[in-house]
């Protein structure tokens, strides 16, 4: 099965995997796609739909995922792109915080899936993708069950199969080279030689070497690595403190955009170039007096003003509607007015809702 | 000791709690606190500093912490406000979902306190704050440090202390109401019938009830509650993912905002006004039809259209320089122009710095 992945211009990010040349044998197959609805994981890319289609003179079946622009899979970022079926280690050491914040997220993910008595799968570190700093998730979750539908095998036995995998990926991205795989000994050793006991037997644990026959989950697993677990959280509080300060920054800007659009809106009105009841009304020319005192400021020696802080400044307290006063000089320097930035904001309401009344009119 | 929170206009949002008529005894005591500086954790306010004062005729005791603006503490969200000493019963029931938020994030906070050899000593529902949804840090944490350093106690006693503490705070947040704490019986009960057992069990577990005798700490509590840790810091995730899409919305507002204030520092420059040189020079004539075509467009009936819409796109493409070309036209409806955003783009750089010019030559 040939797959491409297509981007749509829909605002809410959808992607569409489009797997050529498959033949759909049993309707139930697609079905199975109903229960990943349900899995909704910051850690699990979100399957939307799948379906099947004629359109490229081909029987072809397409699943609808949300998309995440800029993201690449953790094969990509650590097992060196392009070159990683060449067999050289040219991978850098990922730190073992890094694997940590990987594994919490895994099984986050893992056990959102399981707890809808459903199987990943595929955990792999080209299926696995990075869309922001150390933040991975979970993908191509939901082929498997309509391309393999006709498994043997029963969701338990899945199930153990993915906490298999997982182990399997962390070490790969450890031992940091898809060549030491064919040689698990070689893995674990690197992996021991490298990182803490702790991580390396949680790992080990995944990989069914210790407790065999023991019940074996994925709940287990995350009490087994809770204090980790806790420490990941606080790094999402962190981003959260982060991202709401960055973000309180912005919204200034967008208020500003919409104050700046409205003073446009009203100056220098083409229409209103020579009506003496526009331009000489108090409120109108007060602004247009106002757009030079923000805007065409000079000094002493004429040049141009050229302040970002003090339009800012302006904007502020235009908007805010202060009580403080400022004097405006007309552009002939025969006359000069004393105004509040409160006479301001209210002209400026009223300029732009005279704009808007011949349009309601209609 | 008076306290009482003073805050300044730093970026940084400090904020000072001031104890007025303290006498230190100890200089020792107010060294302690130079120990929190090293707890830096999502669900504790951050201590910075802490020091000695005259200023108020008194001898005063000065500690300098974060500032979360327009937050509000448990007891003010939960415990009925000003009439919670009234003894009613007039608060409302917290859901379970959300006491198991605040139960991690105490327990996230209270790992990091106990990591660094210390004790919070204060953990009631009017210390602790709600800075955000369902967000909570501990609050007035190096406090007792100072005030009581002649503590008798060890830092392991005031550790189990902190457990016990921790779970008082919950049963009281879910009795939901302050008298009930005065019987333990009936809080235990009111608990027990309006929670899961899960929640009972954990919390019973912080006041010491079960496994009497073994060893208790923070860190066996979190592996107790680690399927609700994963549940909460999924939640923390989904935030992440919230705030970034928020964020890169409101990015385009900055640029847009810049890009405004120099189309208005280099259109209508009184200096300029009868300066043929400047205003017939082609682009800053383009430029201002440009802004004519942007913020001064009529409809068929000749009214103004006020098209929000229209502005972002086109100043979006000035921004990008596009290839695409519009049609300006002068004012006298006698010329029309065709031009491309890119040259567009061209003359307000190039306005915009001939404007800079004179300034530099300073």
């Amino acid at each position: 099965m040939f797959s491409v992945q297509l981007f749509d211009d829909a605002p809410d990010e959808t992607a569409y995997v489009l797997g050529l040349g498959f033949r759909l044998t049993n309707e139930k197959a697609i079905r199975s796609v109903q229960n990943w609805k349900r899995v909704s994981n910051g850690s699990v890319v979100t399957v939307h739909d799948a379906f099947t289609n004629r359109s490229f003179q081909d029987s072809s079946l397409i699943f609808v995922t949300d998309y995440h622009p800029l993201s690449k899979t953790l094969a990509e970022q650590h097992l060196c792109g392009p070159n990683r079926f060449q067999g050289r280690h040219t991978g850098s050491h990922i730190p073992e915080q890094v694997l940590w914040t990987y594994v919490t997220q895994i099984a986050s993910g893992l056990k959102a899936i399981h707890s809808c008595g459903l199987a990943a799968r595929v955990i792999d570190p080209s299926k696995i993708l990075l869309t922001g700093k150390n933040r991975i998730r979970l993908n191509a979750c939901a082929i498997m069950d309509v391309v393999q539908h006709e498994s043997q095998r029963t969701i338990t036995d899945l199930q153990h199969q993915d906490l298999v995998n997982f182990g399997q990926t962390i070490i790969t991205l450890g031992a940091n080279s898809p060549s030491v795989m064919n040689n698990p000994t070689k893995a674990m050793d690197h992996f021991s030689r490298a990182y803490s006991p702790q991580l390396k037997n949680s790992i080990f644990w995944l990989l069914g070497g210790l407790q065999k026959d023991q019940e074996r989950n994925i709940d287990i697993f995350i009490t087994g690595i809770s204090s980790q677990l806790i420490s990941t959280f606080d790094s999402a509080l962190h981003l959260d403190d982060q991202l709401i300060s960055d973000l309180s920054r912005e919204l200034e800007n967008a208020r500003l955009v919409r104050l700046l659009t409205k003073l446009n809106f009203v100056n220098e009105r083409p229409e209103y170039e020579h009506d003496r009841q526009w331009s000489e009304n108090g409120e109108r020319y007060f602004l247009k007096l106002f757009r030079d005192y923000v805007f065409h400021q000079v000094d002493t020696q004429n040049g141009p003003v050229v302040d970002l802080g003090h339009v800012l400044s302006c904007m502020n307290k235009l908007d805010a509607g202060t009580d403080e006063k400022i004097t405006l000089i007309s552009r002939d320097e025969q006359s000069c007015f004393v105004v509040s930035y409160k006479e301001l904001k209210k002209a400026v309401e009223s300029s732009f809702q005279a704009l808007l009344k011949p349009v309601r009119g209609l």
